[in-house]
């Protein structure tokens, strides 16, 4: 259903799981991230009527997930601050091709796996962090996240017919396995 | 209360009158605009707990008036689309300064002057438009870009003392009067 070509590795988990504070500052820079790229794309199309309803909606939902994990944050007293990004989100816009319609075709898809991703990861977080707060915290966002990426992949149907939108997620979702296959350091959503 | 340096001229009350259909796709423009700043200053400073509750709020009021903008523009059988921006905010933003905290400052400051001149400009508009539905449409936006312009005032306070933020606000006024004032062939909510 989520169009991933990778299921996420124990490593990750492991990682995570000593780093939780910090997955937790890096989830509410997400959240943000969400907010503005559905922001950005709107600007970009923003003649298309459904793109521009749809977008309103994940910017509202995404900005109230980020007010969200900041009130966690606060109940914990972690104090939330910048933090040096991993190399996901980079890595994958640096595959958008440059030319109208296809520029839009990769951007919508690449959010729809981004959010895939952030999907699988919340439902592997919910079911293996012991906190139970944050367990159940988890769970309440696989829903949206799995929405939204069946919101990005119909919405480059309209700029390409389907099976080249169809070929094109294959792909990227191929390209996505890798990149994240690589792993990271800093222990982030997406490392 | 607005802090602006000029009223505007029955030059543009002259010329907007005459060019209402595209007065109304401006102002849809305007307005995602107004949004995509809100949260462009959200992600620039992103630590600072007041300025994202604000920024998010205003978000959700600026897409709230652009999707009443594209429902009016529906109903009135015009299709909305991109058309030739203006030169106002180009010729402000150029104004920000480079480095922090400066550049807070100004862009927080100059988003107070958009708003403020925005609200102006909905008064006169609510005052001086024959069609009932637009003038009562403009009287309804007026209080919350005011609301909104005491806002961005106030947030730039987090970045400089009372007293810089004032004059400073002084400066920037003065210009955004200088630049209004050479008025645009194109007709535009900032023209």
């Amino acid at each position: 259903m989520l169009n991933l070509q990778s299921s996420t590795s124990y490593r990750w988990l492991g990682q995570v799981q000593e780093s939780l504070d910090e997955i937790l500052i890096d989830h509410a820079h997400c959240e943000y991230k969400a907010a503005a790229t559905a922001m950005s794309l709107m600007g970009s199309y923003i003649a298309d009527r459904e793109l521009c309803d749809e977008m309103t909606q994940i910017v509202a939902e995404e900005l109230e997930h980020f007010h969200s994990v900041l009130h966690l944050l606060e109940r914990r007293g972690i104090p939330f601050q910048r933090q040096p990004a991993g190399h996901y989100g980079r890595e994958l816009n640096a595959l958008v091709r440059p030319n109208e319609p296809l520029r839009a075709v990769d951007r919508l898809l690449i959010a729809s796996l981004i959010e895939a991703r952030s999907c699988e990861r919340f439902s592997l977080l919910a079911e293996h962090v012991a906190d139970p707060e944050l367990a159940e915290f988890y769970r309440s966002l696989f829903e949206s996240e799995a929405r939204h990426h069946t919101t990005y992949v119909r919405l480059a149907k309209h700029f390409a017919d389907e099976e080249t939108v169809r070929q094109r997620l294959k792909e990227l979702a191929g390209r996505e396995a890798e990149i994240v296959a690589q792993g990271n350091a800093l222990p982030r959503m997406h490392s």
